[in-house]
């Protein structure tokens, strides 16, 4: 992408690629090439990882996925396949095939979950550790797929398992919300559970959280409360640019939070 | 499409194209020939039938929607035009244009509804032969658009009908849930009809009826009610793969029906 | 486009293009190259104006900005950036370099608004002046971004507003819903508010009012109040065939309107 127009309207800072901070993530579950160029083409800029969601990677063909993996990394893109793909593979005893095979595609970041399969969290850890000596970014997530077993978790315990994460290695710990955003520091209807999320920024090193948040008033709620340098996931490849304008002030949900401040 | 990555990651058994189980029929109301290509390139193999939606056919150019016809039959897919759009045929009563020009534009299946149209039911028993006679594959809806007159249908009747229309001809029965999900099965919100629904999938032959149902949710009920192979209806483009997903257990919400089971 | 088939299937009369009424303003807040092509090639004839929606113009690579505008104008549509870049200007004191650089940049049209920037209406009927006098065309919106000062606009308050609108030079008035349809004449969970609806139909010159509606149950009802030719807002480009559908009665949501009244 190359010069922006409209140059006389000033914008609140952003960090370069590639960002430590102010991370977007984006959640792609079906992309072909047209869409691939499209997006890189509009919101290249704006994308630092993109994450092939949950286990749709074995279903794609092999050569369009060495593709687009391609085309991401050519722009600055880390690519992960999902961490439920992970948790099928330790399902079945598999975790070594699968690291091996997701390097040999040319993926350069995994993800670390146990979403839904049952899993030691020391178990967990030794599969950072096993990621990052392999050479891969490691992103790892907290939380659980299932509301019921995601609420039994003390907000403690999250900070806990983040901490010890990050300690293994991960670059980033994701906070899960799922693709809908109605879990974790959410609830069913995709409303922010101000207690439990006030709760994490505070006791967590936000720089180094991901929070998963896939609908607009969640990504306002969190540029409001943490700037235009939070780390946010699971935006739809057609919410990029929405979300940067959020984070800029240019849209009306955070215009009052940079103009009228 | 070619040969999937991953390959030591097993998966449940699914059957292959041609499919007469396992069907996923998708609900294309818009798509340019890009969105085909991509649609083609990353999803083509878990396709069965496209329906272009309702009249939309009506208001496409002429030379456009051929190549989307050729394309989609290309790949071994079934198309057809929406059966809204034959009952405004009927409404004007030119039920025999539309099917010779549905045949000369190059569709091979048509679906036959009584969704809005007041029409008799063998008037459309009628229209289901007269289809069949002229080489068309025909799916015929049970169900109507507006939620009043739709709950007026009693169990036994939904079952009757989809039993006589495939004796007619039907190569399948849909059962209405229109493109948002919310009626025939399900309720306004989308939930599942537990009732209605276990009466159905008890009484009809499920291999020869495909159930819409848009919605995630709704798709992973079918799927832990009748395995991999149910027959689904009304996937929107971007759903395919997430729907094949959770057809093989690759996704959280049916993590555990194959994984833990 | 070229000539659509089915064509002894009669519909509604509906203007040709450039429409005075019966016109359809599309969001365009996230599309590349691949997809302005697919939605040109499938819907080109039934869309008038392009929003590219807020502040998103700002993020663009300019290059793909001008090739964007460019493709939009060869096919007969106006193209005009957000009103709330707009209002970002006017608060940096920019607004001429805006309407300088959206002239540069070949925008034919632009959108004024108070939606969040405090501004006096004198102040904002001024901008319409001026943008007029520099030889755009000019949609000016009347509503704000947050609901609880939405809400304290009157009614009269609103038609009179519109009313100075139309005088100062706009072309259409658009009565602001939002991107998601849940403001202004609809209610938070995006259903018609049938007093204040009814009461802006009744007052103003429909014929000059484009209705935000991006919603189908929101077009059906503005369809079935205002005729097929009724003039629509912030519609999704995926939405563009399916709301033609809606307007000339081949979709179940206004079949019996056109086909059983």
């Amino acid at each position: 992408m190359g010069a922006k127009p409209f140059g006389h309207i000033s914008l609140p800072p952003r960090s370069e690629k590639p960002r430590e901070n102010g991370v977007t993530m984006v959640l792609d579950h079906c992309l072909g090439m047209h869409a691939v160029e499209d997006l890189l083409a509009t919101a290249g800029d704006y994308i630092d990882v993109v994450k092939l969601g949950w286990g749709t990677s074995r279903l794609f063909d092999e050569g369009l996925l060495k593709e687009k993996i391609r085309a991401y990394k050519a722009n600055g893109i880390k690519v992960c396949p999902g961490g439920t793909f992970l948790e099928v593979a330790c399902a079945q005893g598999k975790q070594d095939e699968f690291f091996n095979c997701a390097k040999a595609l040319g993926f350069d970041c995994v993800e670390v979950s146990n979403g839904v399969h049952p899993m030691h969290h020391d178990e967990k850890l030794e599969l950072i550790r096993k990621a990052c000596s392999m050479g891969f970014c490691v992103t790892s997530e907290v939380g659980k797929k299932l509301r019921k077993e995601d609420e039994r978790i003390a907000p403690e315990e999250r900070v806990s398992m983040a901490e010890k994460e990050l300690a293994a290695g991960s670059w980033k710990v994701i906070i899960e919300a799922r693709a809908g955003g109605t879990l974790g520091m959410f609830d069913f209807k995709g409303n922010v559970k101000e207690e439990l999320a006030g709760y994490l920024i505070k006791n967590l090193e936000t720089d180094k959280i991901i929070f998963e948040a896939p609908n607009k008033s969640q990504q306002a709620w969190l540029i409001k409360r943490l700037g235009s340098e939070a780390n946010l996931g699971n935006i739809k490849p057609d919410d990029v640019i929405p979300l940067e304008t959020l984070r800029v002030g240019l849209r009306g949900d955070t215009f009052a939070f940079f103009h009228l401040g």
